[in-house]
This record gives C-alpha cells, sequence and structure tokens, in this order.
C-alpha cells in the first residue's frame, strides 16, 4: 500500500493507496495501445484537453485542499499551481487548433524527383512519471499529460508517492472529462508503485517516456529505457544547481535588491524547485555578502514534501557543511514540523570550489546555497565553462555599466553552453509556460537536451515524422491533403 | 594499415592508409573543439560550403575514378553520386541563408511574465562514421558533415575501411576548400581506424554523432554513445527491409511494370542501400509471381563493395535458402570477381513468414528478396504491424479501382507506423534530397526516430536551443537581436 504523508507532523494523512499490479499495469497499457488510433485520429483533442481544464478548474479548491495536506505547499500556491495546470491544458488546444504544431513539409515533384510530403504522428501510448514537487503542473494532469495527450497520444501515469490521494482525485476527474469529451477508453490512465512503473516504462506498447524527478531516479530509468529489446525515447528532467553570477558592477550598485531576490529565489517552495539556485558567484570582497547574510538570516523555511527528501536535504546540507574551506554564510529560521528544513547558506572561494567541483556542484534539493567568490573574470569563465548541465544560468549586470556589459557578454557565452535557458537580472525560479520557453538543458539536467518540458513546443517529444511518396490525395493523411 | 581492395579483383588497390593514433585522434577533437566558438559564430559557413562543392565538383572525375577502384560502383554512378554530395552542401548553404533552421521563438513580455526568446545554437563538435555504401554521399563529405557543418559543429569523420583512399583524396579537398573560405583550422578533420573511431566517440569533447552502416555496427556505437559519462545523441541509420506491398488491383493490372521496377530496386547497385526492398508482400494466385522471376532471371549482380559484405550476403542467402517453407523463386546471373553476387528471390507463404519473423525478416545487405505470398489483406495486416522499424514502405495500388484504394488506406494505416517514408505505386530505393523527406524510420531502422539523415531537416541533428529570459538587446545573440 501506498499512504500519504502529512509533511506538517509526519503522520498519515489519508486512505492508503493499492499498488497496481502487474496485471492492472499490462491491461492500462494495453487500452492505451487500443486508444491509440482513434485518439490520434481525433478531430476534437483540443475539446477534450479544454473538458478536463473545466473539471479541474471547478474542482479546485477541494484538489487544493487534498495536496495541501499531502505536501504542505499551502492553500495559496496550490490553488495558484491548479490554474497553471488547467492554463497549460488549453494552451496545448490552443497549439492544436494553430495545427501547425504537426511540421507539415511539402516538395512537389519536379522532374525526376518524386512529390514529398511530410507530416508529424503521434509516437504512440506514453508513460509519464509525475514529480513530488508540482502535486498538478509536472504531475498527473501535468505538462507531460497535457503534451502528450495534444500530440494524440494515450498517456499512463505513474503517480508520485508523495501524494497519491492527490494523483487518484485528479486521475478520476480526468478520466471523467475525458470520456465525457467523447476520448477512446484507455486514453488516459493511472497507476500506482515502484515496481508497476518499472513494468510500465518496460511494456512493448509504451512509445515514450517523460519523467521530472531526481537525477539519480532519472539516470535509472532512462538506463532502463535505453536497454529495452526495442528503446524508447526517454525525456528526463532531472536535477539541476543553476549557476547565478553576479557582475561587479550589479554587485556594487544594488545588493539588497539581490540579496532579497536571491533569498526568496532559493527558498521559494522550501526550495524544492528543479530551478532553484544552488550556485551563486559573486566578486570577491563586496557588501554583497553581508546583503545576504542579512536577508537569509531574515527567511525561513518549511516543510519538505516528504521524509525521504528532508533526509536527503540533510546529508547534502551536512557533507557541504563540512567540507575544508567552506565556511556557514547565514541561515534562516527552521520550518516546522518533524521535516522542516533551515535555508542554509555556505561561502567558499572559487579555487576551492574549483578543486572539488564533483562533490560541491551536487544538487542540494532545498533551501541550501553556496556561495563562491571570484577573484576575476578570468578566473571564473573557465570553472563555469565545466560545470555539468543545467536548466537555467542567470547573469546579474549593471546594464548601465559599459564595463559590466562587457563581462556579461563573456559570461553570456558560456552560460548558453551549460544551461537551457540564460536569465538576465532576474532568478532561476518560475518557469513561464509560453512558446518561446525552453525547459530543458545539457546533460545532466535533461536526458535529451533537444527538447523542453515546459511550453508549447514540448509537444515535440511526442511526434515522430512520415514522409509520403507520390501519394494521391485521397491516400494522404488529412493534415497533408490540402497542403502545400 | 588500411587497405583497399578492387572488388572486381579482390586485390589490394592504391597506398595503404596508416590508422590514426590515439594522439592524433586527440589532436583532431582537441582541434575541433578550439573551432567550435568561431565557426558557430561565422556569418559565412554558406560560402564555405558552397566553396567545398565547388572543390569537390572541379575534380569530380578524378574523385570517381579514384573511388571506383575501391567500390566498383562504376564512373556513371560515382560521378552522379559526387554531385549529390556537391548538390547536399548547396542544399545546405541555402538553408544557412534561409535562417528559419535556427527555429526562433519570442514571446515578448506580458505582465508578470517574463520576455522570452529562444533559438538554436550548435551543440558542439560532430563525430560523422562514414558509410561503405556511398563513398560520396554517405562518407567523408556527405550529408552528416554537411549538415553539421551548416549547423556550426565542427565535424570529425571517421572514414570507412572499405574506400581509404577515396576518404583520404575527398578530405583534403574539403579542408582545403574550408581554409581557403576562412574556417577557423579544425573545422573538419578524418582519422582512420575502429580503434580511432572507438576512441573519437567517446572523447569527451565530441558532443553528437552521426552513422550510417550495419544494425549491429550501429546498436554497438549506439551503446558506447549511451553508456559516456556525460552521453551523447547518436544519430544512428541502420539495417531496414522496407516492406513493399502489392495489392490485388495493382497485381492483376500490371503484373510486368512491377515485377520490373521490383527487381530494378532490388539489383541496383548490387542492392547494397539501406532502402533495399527486401521483402515484398503479393497477393496468393497471381501471374506475378512468374513476371517477377522472369524480370529476377534476367538481371545481373555485380561486385560487391568488400570481401566483408560478400560474406554476410552468402551466409544470409544461405540461411533463407534453407529455411523450411522457402522455394527460390528465381536467380539473376552473377556478378563478376570473387566477391560477385548473383540476385536471389526466395518466395514464402504468410504464415511461414509470421510464424519465423525474427529470421525471416532480417536484412541481407545485398541483391536478395523475399517474396510473401498473402491471402488476405485482413491476414496481411496483423503480420505487417508488427514488423520491426524500417526507412521505408512501399504500397502498389490501382487507384483507378475503388477496392485497392481502400485496402491501400488499410495497408498505408499500419506501414505510417512501421516506416519513416511510405511509397505509393513506387520502390524504396532513391532518396531525394528535398525539404519534405523523411530518411529516419522506427527503431531500428534509426537509433532516434524523430530524426532525418536526409534533406534539410538533418540540421537539427546538430542543434539545440537556448532561451533568453529578459535580456537587453545588445545582450542577445546575432539571431534574436531583430526577431519578434
Amino acid at each position: 500500500m501506498i499512504q500519504g504523508f502529512d509533511p506538517r507532523t509526519g503522520e498519515p494523512v489519508g486512505e492508503p493507496v493499492a499498488e497496481t499490479t502487474d496485471a492492472e499495469v499490462d491491461a492500462a497499457v494495453a487500452a492505451a495501445a487500443a486508444a491509440a488510433p482513434a485518439w490520434a485520429a481525433s478531430g476534437r483533442r483540443a475539446e477534450a484537453l479544454e473538458a478536463v481544464a473545466d473539471a479541474l478548474d471547478t474542482r479546485a479548491g477541494e484538489l487544493a485542499a487534498i495536496a495541501d495536506t499531502e505536501t504542505a505547499l499551502g492553500g495559496e500556491r496550490l490553488t495558484g499551481e491548479v490554474a497553471r495546470t488547467t492554463g497549460q491544458l488549453r494552451l496545448f488546444a490552443a497549439v492544436l487548433r494553430d495545427r501547425r504544431y504537426a511540421d507539415v513539409a511539402v516538395t512537389p515533384a519536379q522532374g525526376v524527383v518524386p512529390d514529398l510530403r511530410r507530416i508529424d504522428r503521434p509516437v504512440g501510448p506514453v508513460a509519464v512519471f509525475a514529480a513530488s514537487n508540482f502535486p498538478f503542473a509536472f504531475s498527473v494532469a501535468g505538462g507531460d499529460t497535457a503534451s502528450a495527450l495534444a500530440a494524440g497520444c494515450p498517456v499512463v501515469v505513474k503517480a508520485h508517492e508523495g501524494h497519491p490521494v492527490t494523483s487518484d482525485v485528479t486521475a478520476q476527474i480526468v478520466a471523467g472529462a475525458l470520456a465525457s469529451a467523447g476520448a477512446p477508453p484507455g486514453t488516459f490512465g493511472l497507476i500506482h508503485g515502484v515496481q508497476a512503473g518499472l513494468r510500465l516504462l518496460r511494456h512493448p506498447a509504451i512509445a515514450a517516456a517523460g519523467f521530472t524527478g531526481s537525477t539519480g531516479g532519472g539516470l535509472a530509468l532512462a538506463r532502463i529505457a535505453a536497454e529495452r529489446p526495442v528503446p524508447i525515447p526517454f525525456y528526463g528532467e532531472l536535477g539541476s544547481v543553476n549557476p547565478s553570477v553576479v557582475l561587479p558592477g550589479a554587485a556594487f550598485s544594488r545588493p539588497a535588491a539581490i540579496a532579497t531576490g536571491y533569498t526568496g529565489s532559493l527558498t521559494l517552495g522550501t526550495g524544492q524547485f528543479c530551478t532553484n539556485p544552488g550556485l551563486l558567484f559573486v566578486p570577491e570582497d563586496v557588501g554583497l555578502l553581508s546583503a545576504i547574510a542579512e536577508a537569509v538570516g531574515a527567511s525561513a523555511g518549511g516543510p519538505m514534501l516528504t521524509g525521504r527528501i528532508f533526509a536527503g536535504f540533510t546529508e547534502a546540507v551536512a557533507e557541504a557543511a563540512e567540507h575544508p574551506g567552506i565556511t556557514e554564510l547565514a541561515a534562516g529560521q527552521p520550518g516546522p514540523g518533524p521535516w522542516g528544513a533551515t535555508p542554509r547558506v555556505f561561502q567558499l572561494r572559487l579555487k576551492e570550489f574549483a578543486a572539488d567541483m564533483g562533490v560541491l556542484s551536487r544538487e542540494r534539493f532545498g533551501p541550501a546555497g553556496l556561495v563562491i567568490t571570484y577573484p576575476s573574470i578570468e578566473d571564473l569563465l573557465p570553472v563555469l565553462g565545466v560545470l555539468a548541465g543545467n536548466l537555467v544560468g542567470t547573469v546579474h549586470v549593471d546594464t548601465g555599466s559599459a564595463a559590466d556589459v562587457d563581462l556579461a557578454r563573456q559570461v553570456v557565452a558560456v552560460l548558453e553552453h551549460v544551461a537551457g535557458r540564460v536569465v538576465c537580472n532576474g532568478w532561476p525560479t518560475g518557469v513561464a509556460v509560453v512558446a518561446a520557453q525552453h525547459h530543458g538543458g545539457p546533460w545532466p539536467a535533461t536526458t535529451v537536451p533537444a527538447y523542453t518540458s515546459v511550453g508549447t513546443a514540448a509537444i515535440r517529444r511526442w511526434l515522430v515524422p512520415v514522409a509520403y511518396q507520390d501519394f494521391p490525395p485521397e491516400l494522404l493523411p488529412a493534415g497533408l491533403r490540402s497542403a502545400g
């Protein structure tokens, strides 16, 4: 059985949920495979996604309340997250209506060269592994599910153990809305349990998988996907330390704003974001350090999502704290409950960081940051350049200073190779769900760095092209008949 | 040392070429890595690709003559292949001038949502593994090299052992033309030898790889790419049996044309194409079989590319010939020389084929085909549906017959899931280098089915997105400054 816990007390909450049996997993995938042709051919997927969004919105208060008992993320955040989730579903409905997502290309016959018309088709049934830290937006009805359904792929979601009841209630709403909107049975399914998830990923009828979670878990699943008799694409969005660089001009001109912004980003959601600013690079000998110490000292932690996450955070922070060369810059107020995290910020020199990057650049999932002081940009750039892949890199620059802008150009030229998104004078947390978003990044931030898991381009993960050569119009797929 | 052989005699031809040492491989990759920023930033890549094309065209006759001694593919085919290769280089120059390849997306700021602008960047130095059967178009200056250079990625090519001198001469022309056109040193390199190729693929500075070749070799390399400390995308285009389906109406109305077309496609280039029609499905009890027997009987083989390929073909044909339930339908004239292949076509019933698909649907690289007779479309469709992935599927239909068109629709609905390109009333060989082409297909036809290795979309393999958030114009990359 899978039991949810209240992070505020560490006590069980809600009824335990049964792990999905092998036979039930197989049945869910068989139903998805059976639904695939009709769902792929359906002309009413946009309406179905909107029906799901409407149904979730109608029950947003109830959903947020349930999720709060299992995650302690708070009503305001969770209500907002339901809205983000339904906004995401409606965005993909708009993508479908726009039609351009299917990447149609037409090369008419010319001389001996045949007529060729290409269009994307849905890849087939998709497995989605839900995340702990977004019980809605990266969970049962989250971005992976929305984009895969939009692409025309049935979805089987493996629920996260941290919020089983939230997952079940969400799944009932999704399945009900899809059925009412005329989606074929099997278009959507939910399973529970680690073993069930492994069976799902190995099932021959699953054509691709999406995952948001830890680096360790994601890499293990990626390996399983690659070692299947027929390997499938595994779109994993894993850990990231999201380096932020403060340039001298910015550090001198607005230390308080940077310190406040950093602390807010570091402690947001008790630091439980893959975009958390784990590494902050600041010039040596600046007042910014004391401003950061002050801001972090005034911050407060919160209860972490699960006991396991809290234990991992505690261990990771202890490892950093004991590292030679590191000193503690500041700590905030501990969060309440048995899994309450304390914001912690450590300070060290670039030279020490560079000497043990393997350990020091590890993700510490939670509100803990390293502030690394650099003597000069010339020293900093080669260190930034050998960081492992990240979702986000950030630069803080005084745009009124030509010298700072010149340094920023050099920093950006490096950051754009170690991160999938580069932010100027902002913070990495907060991922806008828009067309130009790229929520991806070099390995190991993601397992397939060419793709995003947020924004309209996320639909591309679930599509493969087919070219039709010298076809009479009556045999072409609908999307190609009128093209060209 | 790597020695080329004349397939017409089996005798050594040309000077042996030294295997590239570990130190030389490292040096080639280091040079590529050093060239990467300047090549990525170069505004003159289109001109450089055209300079390469011009230089190859100027020496087309000489190149074809050298390649003919190492491949016996014949002067006409090889001269045409040089033209295809230079056409490909010029096509990617046009892609660069068009600029849309970089997939720019802009979402202006709105309220609290930040300004986001996304553009593709080159992934970094690329390893290219050349094929045996296209000594130009899928070799040193072939599609992988052209598309990667166009994307802004330096390239290190691992030459195929079958044509070492052709590879060296081509590489000298490519390197010379790139240097004259102002490309940074290291933009292009060539290495020789299997061990050198493995070292190349494992080199930390290599960011992606392209491969065209056998299923066995490709899957072994794909595994190496996936098991690196930092895995990289491995775009392998492997074997394929390219099922062709003849519908009853087509079989009855034009048996001779189908028999001739099939035989031509099967024996073209001595059958040494990944698009060779290895499986032909025809209705039972039709005159088409005798027409095929006649056409194949009148065909002639040729010398195969290498002794190893000839041995593999001989073994694969023997395995098929000895299979219970199979009879030989026809054989053509043997090709000349020690590695001369004989066109062979075998016949069996769908039921027998379905009973041992694992063996019978294996690729037999060369001019050998299975003709599988099916009793009805209802029997055929489920067998087609469980074929492993292919580059091409073909349907032959009498478009004047409503019944045949209806059957075609059912066959296409299956073929588009087991092949990346579906051809109507044509043959799978011949891959047009155009925008709408898709030369890819479900695993194991390719290792990454969402991508093509032929046509303008091939450039996408070497690009990854980066999003820029809230950037002042002066810090944006050039391609984003004026966008939006």
